[in-house]
């Protein structure tokens, strides 16, 4: 009873962060829509600055908020009872909304500033965020063919794993540290007389749209780190456990450190590849005593 | 003989990681310098933009580099045969010099502004720097009291150890962002005729900067996030783990997420309390199968 209690404390706790989660990510979409309609000129596709106030809308909607959540998707405890392979395909599915509305915002600002003849690619902003979005597609790309395709070995399933969930982490930063550099830019080169210097209303405002997505990549983080709150393996993979096999070994995984054994819910139909899956991951969960 | 060649393996690759790091943010201290001797007007104290320029190589060097190091201090095999205690100095002498560089070159700025009538706080850079500092300081702090200072009981140690490794990399993370804001700010305002979207040498070169400091704090975070890598249980813990206790179990903690029982060196010359300990180390690593 008293484990059942912490259990139901931990599940509190776990949708109070979700819900803060949703909400700040939600109101940081909501705040780039006020950004662009109340303070700046709106939204169109005319190679005007309504064009590139696509950007901020979409990489905040797509590439902060919808990336974050398909972090996340693997947490949610309604979803594992369905199949691993469903969430995986909303995991990919909704990574690949969110690579798209990346590229489409990359368009909107290359179509504006080609319309003003304003330089592309000079800024540190347009430098890293560049270089995330090509590793972000890779990770797709790597992710779909890896995970998602029937095809690779279990073997490299778990070797590439940590990889995959490391990436995919810093990846989501710098994501929302791209995201803080291109504030600064826009603020700084569209707020003349009063200058960003001054404090206009719209300076104070969009500086509270950074903060809150700061907060909002800390909260994911903070749940996507927390190895207590993964998804459980598959029931089929624990009966095909082995006898020999330590099924508190594997539950002490962690998703950012030792997830070489974190894909083990792809375990075959076959209490061979399973033994030496379980061998694998006896063998990665020792520490190095180098 | 396998299993020591894999070892050596795993030990030469921490090596190269380890090398490359301090490879990196040794060059981006360097670049910091080459950027104010030789782009801009050197360093001095006279609230001249000479004085506002130790804001950046303070910066890189305390707060980005020092406390990177301070970070994986913990993970140099040759430091596992000094005592835990010598090594928690260690982290928290380093961390509190990026501590002293940090504020001092807040310090630089605000005196610049000041004899230039450059409003304080302003920015986004502004706002989450603060920020960053001021939790950055609690950290120290609550670190100070909680883990140095012989006071604190073994399980308030456990529960408040994984909250103080999300936070160091969380803040560190943070701080890296700030960064790259205030390189974004700095180029703007300060390249005119040729503007930054000219591209003259300075701003690709603070680019390159920028982008060091991205790798920097990559490589941290990989080396601080790999379980296998982490300090091992002190000998003599070891030896006072209670018949029942699972030396398996704790050996697969990991820092980033289940590091409730990171501080089990700690583990007083009291069985009593070791078997607790166990106990609350074995539920900490129990998923929660809501």
């Amino acid at each position: 009873a008293v484990h059942g209690a912490r259990k139901m404390e931990d599940y509190g706790r776990f949708l109070a962060l979700l819900v803060s989660a949703l909400l700040v990510g939600f109101v940081s979409v909501v705040f780039s829509l006020v950004w662009v309609f109340h303070y700046r000129e709106g939204l169109s596709w005319d190679g005007s600055p309504r064009e590139f106030n696509w950007h901020p809308v979409l990489i905040i909607t797509g590439f902060v908020f919808i990336q974050g959540i398909a972090i996340i998707v693997y947490r949610l405890p309604w979803t594992w009872k369905c199949s691993k392979l469903l969430m995986k395909f909303i995991h990919a599915g909704l990574n690949t909304i969110a690579m798209i509305l990346a590229i489409v915002s990359m368009v909107a600002v290359f179509e504006y500033h080609n319309a003003r003849n304003i330089p592309n690619m000079y800024s540190l902003h347009s430098w890293i965020g560049l270089t995330a979005v090509i590793f972000y597609s890779l990770q797709l790309f790597l992710g779909f063919a890896v995970f998602l395709l029937p095809f690779a070995p279990v073997p490299l399933r778990a070797a590439l794993m940590p990889i995959h969930v490391y990436s995919g982490l810093t990846i989501f930063a710098t994501v929302i540290a791209t995201a803080l550099m291109g504030i600064t830019e826009k603020l700084i080169f569209s707020l003349k007389n009063p200058a960003y210097s001054a404090s206009p209303p719209e300076a104070t405002f969009v500086n509270c749209l950074g903060l809150l997505l700061v907060i909002f990549g800390a909260l994911i983080l903070w749940m996507a780190s927390r190895s207590h709150w993964k998804r459980p393996p598959e029931e089929n993979a624990k009966v095909l456990r082995p006898i020999g096999g330590t099924p508190e070994g594997t539950e002490a995984e962690s998703t950012m450190t030792d997830g070489s054994n974190a894909d083990k819910s792809d375990l075959r139909i076959n209490s061979e590849a399973a033994r030496k899956q379980n061998l694998k991951l006896d063998e990665a969960g020792q520490r190095s005593t180098m």
